[in-house]
């Protein structure tokens, strides 16, 4: 990527970390995707909602300027002349709202672990407040940052496969295959708080995966999900939480599909796939074999598009660091967004237009949208028909 | 197969062949499948419609008795000593239940294509005149002739995922990815009564493609759909025809899934997939690698059973001919159920018991399951809600 | 397969068969074969070279006419006036030489399992012989009967990878990975004939499957390996047999390559594949996924093309018998064996041209060339030097 | 992975570049990999053989301290209480042993891209340099940092498969399909001097992927290649710089097997696969899919390991960040090198144990036993026999 804002700042953006510190899984993916490309300087943290353990944190990572909450943090940074400019939300989902509120409030652009928030409104008020202070609000849907998923939605939108008629999509996990909640003290602190509605959310099977899943297929397909008829709940006798949805969906233009995810497929790994068709021919990808796209035509050879040709469009070539056959993998993917998310906000700060392949990064509305999708789901199923998907 | 039941007959079944004449493509493959294994002597045909014509193929494709329609074939050889013992019925939808029907009467059992019917009342119809004549009537499902689908039935029939959970199997082609059909001229003969629905059937899609799924999804789990929840129609404007389907179904004890079918995936061939879950573990195959069944457990390695290893299922070892490595595919698929209804018409002649692996062959139930299947999708797209599959 | 030599015939090819009864596993491939395609009826057999069990086997396998011995079945046959037109021999491979010669002096055309003989004497010998009777020898190295192998190898005459530059080829088994032949009450029978140098040949794994490699490198690449570099030899202590060979290669044109053949990977079961590379491209293929063939190009995507597809060569077309994604297997690129035989022979009995496609079929010279290709690798590790193929 | 020795260091090492700036590919990689598990500070860098550019690859980068050449970093460094702890070499081949001898002799640490250098005398040279200052010098041969390839090696070394057998590996890139060398103005710098034998070695092909071939078929079979009969040289007409090499084995323990390398396989990317067979079972993996290993054992399914199971042996788990399902790759396989190079040399330098898994990453010696076969497969062509690899 040309990154021409960055280039204009001459500096790393300056990064401060919320949350990730401690076992927690996601924490290393976002600091290893930060740094990367060497786009950002992570210099602040605020690694724990207990202060103790905040700045032990802070030590242990190497991270230079601990804080014993974000709120010390946001101050303790405006104090600087050398700050941070952006802050990175990797907590638990129901802490989303605030801290993005907090650190918008505070003109500093905000990159979010998904989903956004646990509810639509939450969520719509954050696009509200991202709006009103002109600052940044990026979401982690990292799925959107491989390469080969970016080539599909590249030659969807140049036209390659003609009008969208039809989208199919998976994301089949097996962590939830049995009543793994019952026994308390075996399941993990970041499994522990998904499963809690409050904290979790209203449907752990679709925040956690499902708005993955919807926000692929929106990025791939280039439209929006219009409508959805949806079964969510649970397989497990004596659940709760949701572990598996199955929701027929239609897209803005006509084209039909259906989305099937769960947690609940004792032995999956994380299978998460997608194939979307025209009436000229489709595209299909699926993440265990990430750096292959193929794209297939009427009565021809499909072709296996494969990260690093340089017969990629742009967006797709732009999105690979080492030639092809060389693979790149999930960090790299999630660094991906990361690298948008600097350029961006390197524009932001210097006026300069940034690349416009940063652009395609998921942005607040993007989050919001998945709330959308999440609730009408959750009311679909309720009531057992469609239900349309509210426009954010 | 250890076939006793052929055994003690001491001869192959003597078949006459109702269709399959002329350019029709699944003539040739229930000629391949009847002969593969030496089970079956074809010595009589009415191979069209067109009595000239039915003479004609008869020369030409070499059957030894040609008749000039499906009456003269049924007469002609009640009237000899060595007269055929079973019809392979292989017309389109429309006629199956008139010639199921009349060689049933006359004694004779029958394997005929699939859907069984066009509708569930003719299906049953057809259920209650096979119970009556205490005739077979066998339903050519073909993907359950697979060794390897064999080996999922077996798989999850012997406990070894555990309690079903969560199933998801889809079927995507590209054959009506276009309008095609505004071409008359171009579009083949097999393809114009399809898409009629006097002959084909009041869902195109699912008459001719989902019965298939749904079957494979019942042979494979082990129980039945009971409610669904569909979305049936044409993706592509002006087309009164179904091209697609997306259902979420129920099973009975309580599993969900959901399924995908399709005809307008412009640029896919034929790809049938399947993946189901239980609480112990997984299954997972799709056509286009048929001699291999993925079988997955919790946080173990996947397993890969391949087509002719001596660690299968009796169900699937007997499916196999060769050594593994040495792929079988369509043909030996639809040839395993003619060998299965081969042992099971010499066992209701002999009186001797059949081989037990010989019933998993489908029967005109299952056959008539697929069309209250096919009633309920249409009926809950129509309602927009969930509906009950009749059960059969 | 347009077949106007059969159609001028107007009947099916009579066939006699030597050998395949009892137990033998390539019996029944080869009866699978020669009748899938409704182009020969086997009338004949002479089914073991024991007289007694001989016309056991024609019985229980209703062969018609089962014969005592070969010499009974060529001399009946003919004072028939409607003899077998054809033999196929699939004996241990010591006898092969003695039953073809004999069939070619009788005038009938022959079919023959690979490798031809055991020797390039006795190989040569037939060569001659059948070029004085003017009759048909064909071979049944079945990988060329493959769609997509024939993909290849039209693919690259036609130029589609420019000037071929290198090939790398394997055939990996597992049956010998450990001393079965220790056991001998537990090997099969035909297993313990290929062990016995005697009855196999010099070296079990080159004549078993090393010539299937040599040939399918020479039908592909569409030129002969004229030089070798070879370690063939045991890798299990203790072992005589021939296990293993590794089998470095230059073929005419300049290109070089590698082959590595064994029957002594445990666990690997019939692992058969090819690359081949020129300067514009290359082709790969390997019998797992039978139904495919990889075609590159440089820095640009690979083409996937699939058996069924109308963009394929006419070769390849014509071996197809059902539409893409419907995998056909073994016993079908067998039978295109088989029926490119059948075409040949009706072409030499009635004078018509016959398909062109139909040439392409391994003859008697191809079997020598095998034969060939095995002595030059035995003598090049006895002489641990490169040794030239001997041109047939 | 546990990293004692790490822990007791306190800190991370701190690392010197030496090359890598301008648009050399190998230069972020190995900054991405020394970064990503945050063991590594980068203070310092001698970034370029010029002076000037050296300063402003320093600047462009971020490196904290530029030099102008390896030189003045090794004394600037020295003279500094925070000084660094060990250097990265990444330059052309030919400068490996200059700047690896100085900065030994300095008493710093060293990790090295590969091949070690362009012939075995300096090799050992360097080896016996490592032994006398007691200083530790790695190898990138960043294959054997795949998680997978480990499992592999912990596999056949805990017995898993058996007396090893036969071993059989490729290594098939496309880049020197054509004469790309007469262009000079288009061929990248990175190639140009590698084409060169004086800066890239004796053997292009076999130095620059042979050697990785190589080392791995060692790494996973835990035993050396002892004897080989090679054929080293260029298949396309008119290049002097070898593209391709087909190598016969023998293996220590009587293994034999075949290896293949080639960089004039046009349209091939990097597709590197390597299969080893003992009595008891095989072990399969290929780069395009490296987050899986086959493991087969015999007239059993295989089993699929993948990347992040808790079934897998300690080498494996230990070099795996995320959980099963969400692959890592190149970057990351190259980072595991580098992880265990940290902790070896915070173990030097602690006097600390460091963990025994860290002990598996290549060294001198490896390094040198490339140029061992390298130089044998030289010899081995030259005189067109077998020829024992020099042990080191």
């Amino acid at each position: 990527m040309a990154s021409p804002a960055l280039a204009k700042l001459g500096r790393r953006v300056r990064l401060g970390l919320i949350g990730g510190g401690g076992g927690a899984l996601i924490g290393p993916v976002h600091r290893v995707a930060a740094r990367l490309d060497e786009c950002f300087d992570i210099v602040a943290g605020a690694l724990s909602s207990n202060a103790e353990k905040a700045l032990a944190e802070a030590l242990r990572l190497g991270v230079p300027r601990g804080y014993p909450s974000v709120a010390a943090m946001i101050a303790g940074e405006a104090a600087r002349p050398d700050g941070i400019d952006a802050v990175a939300i990797m907590t638990p989902n129901d802490s989303h709202h605030g801290y993005a509120a907090a650190a918008l409030e505070a003109g500093l652009d905000v990159i979010c672990d998904k989903p956004l928030t646990n509810d639509l409104a939450s969520s719509l008020d954050l696009v509200a407040r991202a709006k009103a202070s002109r600052r940044l609000l990026c979401v982690t849907h990292n799925y959107s940052g491989y390469p080969m998923v970016r080539e599909a939605r590249a030659a969807i939108a140049a036209g390659e496969i003609g009008p969208l008629r039809v989208v199919h999509a998976s994301y089949v996990q097996g962590s939830l295959g049995t009543r793994v909640e019952d026994n308390p003290e075996q399941i993990s602190d970041r499994l522990r708080w998904r499963l809690d509605p409050a904290r979790g959310g209203l449907s752990h099977v679709l925040g956690d995966i499902g708005t993955h899943v919807h926000q692929l297929v929106g990025y791939v397909a280039g439209r929006r999900i219009e409508a959805v008829l949806a079964d969510v709940g649970s397989v497990i006798p004596g659940r709760t939480a949701h572990d598996t949805a199955s929701v027929v969906v239609r897209l803005e233009g006509g084209a039909r599909g259906a989305l099937f995810v769960t947690k609940a497929a004792t032995g999956a790994e994380n299978a998460l796939s997608i194939e979307a068709y025209g009436e000229a021919g489709g595209v299909s990808w699926n993440q265990a074999a990430a750096n292959e796209l193929r794209v297939m035509r009427n009565a021809r050879p499909a072709e296996i598009r494969t990260r690093g040709l340089p017969t990629l469009h742009p967006l797709a070539r732009a999105a690979a660091r080492i030639p092809a056959g060389h693979p790149e993998a999930f960090f790299e993917a999630f660094a991906n967004l990361y690298r948008d998310f600097a350029e961006l906000v390197a524009a932001r700060r210097t006026g300069a237009a940034p690349d416009p392949l940063a652009k395609s990064v998921p942005m607040a509305e993007d989050g919001a949208d998945g709330l959308a999708f999440v609730e009408a789901c959750i009311a679909s199923t309720k009531l057992g028909k469609w239900v349309d998907v509210q426009r954010v």
